[in-house]
């Protein structure tokens, strides 16, 4: 039941390494839900017919190799489970050989756009049959805040909105990593990501980013003044 | 003698309008003049067993429509002119029913990485016969810098930095359109950018960026402490 999405890697994708980033590979991910949602019948432009909207709560993904520049890869992905306040939808990225790049799991709420509050998502038999029961090893954990020494700050500007009129996911990861040295990046590789989303982020608001590094694993805590935002982790692998 | 090159806006690419925006145009319209310099044998993978590179000096893009979210498009690009020290490359972007979205011209050098200096492209034979001669009636204009009040000033981190080994091109127009309030374009759309690069910027550079205001246009000017790094033009149309 698992659907299959092909891409590319870009040169707007990759980083000083010619690999993609850990940014632009969840952006690849988050797409090809968004298209599978679609395919589904269950895509935002379905959604919003009834003042709804998909919300991503958790995600996690670990990465076995980034594509390189001009890599064609695809992307499979299903429904696992569907629970009355959230959905799991699996991912498996593979490059054009079938191995395995990455393997990714997220949990997703369906919202109404004009009280926030979450909808029950056994109210949508046709979502129902989607399910497959197909589960991975990876489970996005929960991550808990730190309160260490800021990091760094972000006010959230026009390039961040999305067609959902806040802050995009995949921004937060790249905040992150923005408040890190250039050597993290050239001695070691990420190959884990938790990342839990709470609140979201409107235009002009200043995100302070908080980080605490517990060996080779950073746990970030985004809040906007006394409001956690989000909280990630990322684990670090040292390049051979 | 137009090579055509085919894309799709992915949800990455719009802003809360749901259309692309100016940084994701710009992308797609650069992505093709690489995946064209290319396939003429003019690549960065070609240059680079010289030790040279591409460097852009100068762009303007007029846009008469922003595609929308999951729209197909092409652009047509092809090279309209090769001098000493630099060349010209032209662009069409076009929708699906051929109409017009937006034209490009840029200015080009080729460099020694090792000593930076530009190379003579008249000793590229193979490279003179792909000059077409054909001109689009846009141009590239020389931006002269600005200095009033600051209007924001942005870090080079690890997201900007592509890879060249420095902050991305439409970085550079992200940063400036940052610095905009959101009613900017909610209330008009951009219809051209003329952007004149100077200098690079590396990790960790810490960019001022000044704005000076002259009726619908946006005249910006990007340093580093005293180091002009790019200057560039925003023409806006008020929305209908």
């Amino acid at each position: 039941m698992a659907n299959r999405y092909d891409f590319t890697i870009t040169p707007r994708d990759v980083d000083f390494s010619r690999r993609a980033t850990l940014v632009s590979l969840c952006d690849y991910i988050l797409e090809s839900a968004g298209k599978d949602a679609d395919a589904l019948g269950f895509g935002l432009r379905n959604l919003i017919r009834e003042h709804a909207a998909w919300v991503l709560s958790r995600m996690a993904v670990e990465i076995r190799r980034y594509p390189d520049q001009y890599e064609c890869f695809y992307i499979e992905t299903w429904v696992e489970s569907v629970e009355k306040l959230h959905t799991v939808r699996n991912f498996i990225v593979r490059d054009a050989e079938d191995r395995v790049l990455a393997e990714a799991c997220t949990y997703w709420s369906v919202i109404d756009i004009r009280d926030r509050r979450v909808k029950d998502l056994t109210g949508f038999p046709k979502y129902l049959e989607c399910v497959t029961g197909e589960a991975l090893s990876i489970k996005p954990v929960r991550v808990r805040p730190v309160r260490p020494e800021p990091a760094g700050m972000h006010r959230v500007a026009y390039t961040d909105i999305d067609f959902n009129g806040h802050a995009n996911t995949t921004r937060y990861i790249g905040w992150m990593l923005d408040t890190l040295p250039l050597e993290e990046f050239k001695e070691k590789t990420i190959d884990r990501l938790d990342i839990n989303f709470m609140r979201e982020s409107m235009f002009g608001a200043v995100v302070n980013i908080a980080c605490e590094r517990k060996e080779e694993t950073l746990v970030f805590s985004l809040t906007r003044e006394n409001t956690a935002l989000c909280n990630a982790m990322i684990r670090l692998k040292p390049n051979l």
